[in-house]
């Protein structure tokens, strides 16, 4: 099993171990105990993991072995029993999901997540040796524009956009006045007043809309048509360069470009959720979705690529949080060892900042 | 099969028949349509719904048959396609949803919704000649209060305030500047400034935490401990009096009262979401989930309870309206004929006066 990269996606250059993740509790109140366990993976001396089918969690401190139960004991957290229905929104890729044969999907931002073709041990290695193709679109992003966009975005968050340049993007948190994390979205600045969000699951659009109305600003709050596909793994740069060339696999860490591929109009970052090597591309036209489905697979034959769901192992060997379990609106960045995403002395004001000082000041 | 009562649960007294439904497309791009279908029913002469495993969907008006495919092909959407993880909530009933059996869930408002335990049909006649128990924790309320609390009350929802006594509820819209549809709470109103509302599956806390802090207004914006548990159908009135006495069901259409059952506190409401006779309960204290839940079942048992999920067929019979499907942020109220909630005579500013007017006035 391979150590944990020295650069983790979501904060280059740092290791995140100390970092504290909630979803640790397999308790026996907790019917994931009562589903049949696939395996137990030790990544790191003090990082074990579980591997239900219902998912994958941290190994509690406090017990040595994870309670078993017989597989042929019926499953009460059975994947089952959640249906769908038409007030859940699909993305452009999910005919392409489903074709592709995925077995599992959950709910984040009123939208159906492809969660896993395989088992995740299987998809966990794929994604460490060849190249992975997941659905994100339900990262439904928030578009912020205006002659006041920059000041608008500048209030929305507690990192300074002064050092975000036009063609780059940032992670970032949005925190609410008393300091509570109220989404951790993938930003990118577009133009100089213009940004978009790529949400975790929250409905940031009302958030922002309703901050908008009162804050004096002139500014558009919309939901522009961009649906993220990630394209992750080792071997994702020489696919990027088959389909689009150098210019692409020249971005740096957290830079993007707008491109096309067969006329589909994508935009394509240097980012991803899992401290591999991965590029994100976003579908600006959300009726082609099945085409660049198609296009990236077939280009990808040589790469070995395949559809996999969201690698939970990677990301909590990374270290990277998921929004809703990891941390919540209770949680303000510094519980979270996410404090570096707080520039307390940017010259704009934002939300947040007068109860970030006082917590950061009281330690 | 009966025909649909004069006074529908949401607009006492009028019959929605003519409103839009738009869950209507089970077209062949649908996966739905690759389901199983288990049957077709009349309910009006203009009116036939298909039932298939994943849900219940309004007869299409173009097509006279259902398309129909074998049973023996396998299901591209099966209900065992979607994941439940640890960023997902679950109620303070969710175990006693399991352990009676649930057999299908679905996620709203980022938490596990209970659909079915038994197939719609056979639900909706229960529902229909016994007592039907469900868990709508998921509605989650938002709270607010403060001194300005109806203030502010009055700005976030067309309807007029003025209207709405302590101790009486109303079915409300909350919509944005362009007069879109953000969500179709049940609103109570606790104290003079004190209001909860049971929101449909989109984050209000969020736009209401939004507009708060622009708006001038001394108010505080939380969630409440509350927890609502639907008992409705034709004994339910019978079993809130063996339960709570008299006091509750002598309780006007939309009128509240709180009460207490062996001691978990609970607050009883005339109110649901199936137009028959119905109550609500809103559990006050989320650690007792599944005492409550075993006071109810165990006192219903000679009234021949059951617990169900929401059923469709009765609210599209009824005309219910069913956020996120059958109206969005892209609709107004005069769209989903529910101009009945808008007051555009009430003395008080409200959010989408403007827009609601001019729609008004251009019809």
């Amino acid at each position: 099993m391979p150590s944990c990269p020295a650069a983790c996606h979501r904060s280059p250059g740092r290791r995140r171990s100390g970092r504290r993740l909630r979803i640790t509790e397999a308790d026996s109140l907790d019917p994931r105990a009562s589903n049949p366990l696939s395996s137990v993976l030790r990544l790191r001396p003090h990082l074990r993991v579980l591997v239900f089918d219902s998912g994958v969690y941290r190994m509690p401190a406090k017990r040595q072995r994870p309670r078993r139960k017989s597989a042929s004991k019926s499953k009460v957290y059975d994947m089952a029993l959640i249906q769908r229905g038409a007030r859940l929104r699909r993305s452009p890729f999910f005919d392409s999901t489903l074709k592709a044969g995925c077995k599992s999907y959950t709910v984040y931002n009123h939208t159906f997540l492809p969660s896993y073709y395989d088992d995740p041990v299987t998809e966990y290695w794929h994604l460490l040796k060849h190249v992975a193709l997941w659905d994100v679109a339900v990262e439904r992003n928030v578009e912020i524009r205006g002659p006041d966009g920059f000041d608008f975005m500048q209030l929305l968050t507690p990192r300074d956009m002064e050092k975000c340049r036009v063609g780059q993007g940032k992670y970032v948190l949005i925190t609410d006045d008393a300091g509570g994390i109220l989404n951790d979205p993938v930003l990118l600045r577009l133009e100089e007043n213009r940004f978009w969000i790529a949400l975790a699951d929250s409905d940031i659009l009302l958030w922002a809309k309703g901050v908008a109305r009162g804050s004096g600003l002139d500014v558009t709050i919309s939901e522009p048509d961009a649906s993220p596909l990630q394209v992750q793994g080792p071997k994702s740069k020489a696919l990027m360069a088959d389909l689009f060339g150098e210019k692409v696999t020249a971005l740096p860490y957290y830079f993007f470009t707008p491109t096309e591929l067969d006329g589909i109009p994508v935009l394509v970052t240097r980012t991803g959720w899992t401290a591999e090597v991965g590029y994100e591309l976003y579908l600006l036209d959300a009726s082609r979705g099945e085409d660049l489905w198609n296009a990236v697979m077939k280009a990808g034959k040589p790469y070995n690529i395949r559809p996999t769901g969201p690698s939970d192992i990677r990301r909590i060997e990374a270290g990277i949080l998921n929004y809703g379990a990891d941390m919540t609106m209770e949680e303000n960045p510094y519980e979270v060892d996410l404090g570096r995403l707080v520039d307390l002395d940017k010259s704009s004001d934002f939300i947040g900042r007068a109860a970030l000082q006082r917590i950061k000041d009281e330690g």
